[in-house]
């Protein structure tokens, strides 16, 4: 019997909030239509966070409602706090993605917050949404490292993924903001959250690919019985911290190394490979996943045999 | 104790071989005077196939005259024959680094030779190097899968590793051509070759990033023991089979990730970064290494902070 694996897609959000050129909402619906032809049963598709702060993402509400009668997929957005929540409930939404940091610098400069002041502010948006019927994931961001504090305790980051989940987030999402962690951490920060209680079932990993290990890191999360892993289409987005650099971990690359391993995702790759085709010519730009980039230099090959 | 690992750098000749633009011999020697300063104990530096071939390399014994005196690390050139060992007897190097496939089409197409005469081709030049007293490296392609063919035998794989061993070639590196390796596969291939006789210390993996898989792959080959891995400076080259995409792993991304996992190279991250940005000016286009691009807009970010 082959193993499930879930990859959540985040491109349309964490991916699109990275790039600097605003893509018109039909081709954001599209694109997220596209992404449900595919397979996917997860897809984090907009913010509900100030639009004067993420221009890109100003049409939360448009997109959503484009995609009313869209079935086959949870559709997630992120939710910075209660006033974002209400118009994500307003939107119809069924599932809130939560955000905050294991590192006090990254908090503060992201959020405005200390941890604590994130901890009690979340406590009310997971508790209302919980209670108005959403699913909820939780992200901590910085947990494998901090660009500004380096080395970011782990004990501590246990701690607040314990905490989120026990207000209610169904899934804790360990971000790696800036493609910090390696391989070996990874097998020990697993370890420790799931000594401190949190169910393998209940973590998802974020990576980032800035430095070009994204998917060694996804491997020992693997082994470590980690199952969900968020990516995003042609590893769109970028790096905040280190201009041209890479961001999310692209999913085609995830999907084919999980198919390639024998893992079910449930994901056509070819489909996705063609969304991913669609968003890049809607950015005009190239896009940096590395099979992504494969795809169509393999079909350019094709194409100029048979020309 | 921390645990060393070899690394070998191949982007003078792997790299470059699949660069458009020729860079100018002193290029060359400077790139590869700064990775030897950078703490490299091993690079190939070029090849001796013919010039009308690979362009790119025609100056090879240049290049090796003009770094005769140049001490600390060893240096290897790529040998396809008996008249290309010659040449690199006559330039003075003191390794060379023979190659073949694991399929039988990716030989035909690469060297106009079935497997069998290749075998009996490299028993000769083998055995020549070695009685004149020179190192031999054995790089055997499509091992993790072949672009023509699809799967490749692991029996027949290890078979072709073994005789190549046999016929007196201290390592064997294991290539993955164009990026189809997974690590499943690379746990179950590193075992086969142990069962069939070939001791892990004398294994090498070559893993290309086509597919975005090569250090999730590396890490699969260290905890199936391997201890040396090729890389190619920045991620120098291309794949050759698709237009665009990415060629060898890249050096940086892995001796970041090794370092950080605790491993020791030996190899000067900072150094080895700086020969990177050396070799992107010297061809004049982006280079696509992650951890490479990572350095670079980490730097211009703090250049723009402090301006």
């Amino acid at each position: 019997m082959t193993e499930h694996v879930r990859v959540v897609e985040v491109g349309p959000r964490d991916g699109l909030q990275n790039e600097r050129e605003i893509v018109p909402t039909d081709a954001k619906v599209e694109l997220i239509r596209r992404l449900v032809a595919a397979g996917y049963e997860d897809i984090e598709v907009t913010s509900f966070v100030r639009p004067r702060w993420i221009p890109q993402l100003a049409d939360a509400s448009d997109v959503l409602s484009a995609l009313r009668g869209v079935q086959g997929a949870t559709f997630w957005a992120l939710v910075p706090n209660e006033r974002g929540l209400e118009r994500a409930l307003d939107a119809g939404l069924s599932g809130v993605a939560t955000f905050m940091s294991a590192s006090e610098t990254h908090n503060l400069k992201n959020v405005n917050r200390t941890i604590r002041e994130s901890l009690g502010a979340l406590r009310e948006v997971i508790g209302t949404a919980v209670a108005e019927g959403l699913r909820v994931r939780a992200y901590v961001s910085t947990v494998f490292g901090c660009p500004y504090e380096g080395a970011v305790s782990v004990e501590r980051a246990v701690e607040i993924a314990a905490a989120l989940r026990e207000m209610g987030a169904e899934q804790i999402s360990l971000g790696d903001t800036t493609g910090m962690a390696n391989p070996r951490q990874v097998g020990e920060v697993i370890a420790a959250m799931h000594a401190g209680g949190l169910p393998l079932s209940s973590l998802a990993m974020h990576m980032h690919d800035t430095q070009g290990a994204a998917l060694a890191n996804v491997l020992a999360g693997l082994q470590a019985g980690v199952r969900t892993f968020d990516a995003s289409i042609a590893g769109l987005g970028g790096c905040p911290y280190a201009p041209g650099a890479s961001g999310n971990a692209a999913s085609e690359d995830l999907v084919n190394m999980l198919n390639n391993m024998g893992y079910q995702t449930g994901i056509d790759l070819d489909r996705l490979c063609s969304a991913g085709e669609f968003i890049a010519e809607a950015l005009g730009r190239e896009l940096p996943g590395r099979y992504h980039k494969y795809w169509l230099g393999a079909r350019a090959r094709r194409e100029a045999r048979t020309a």
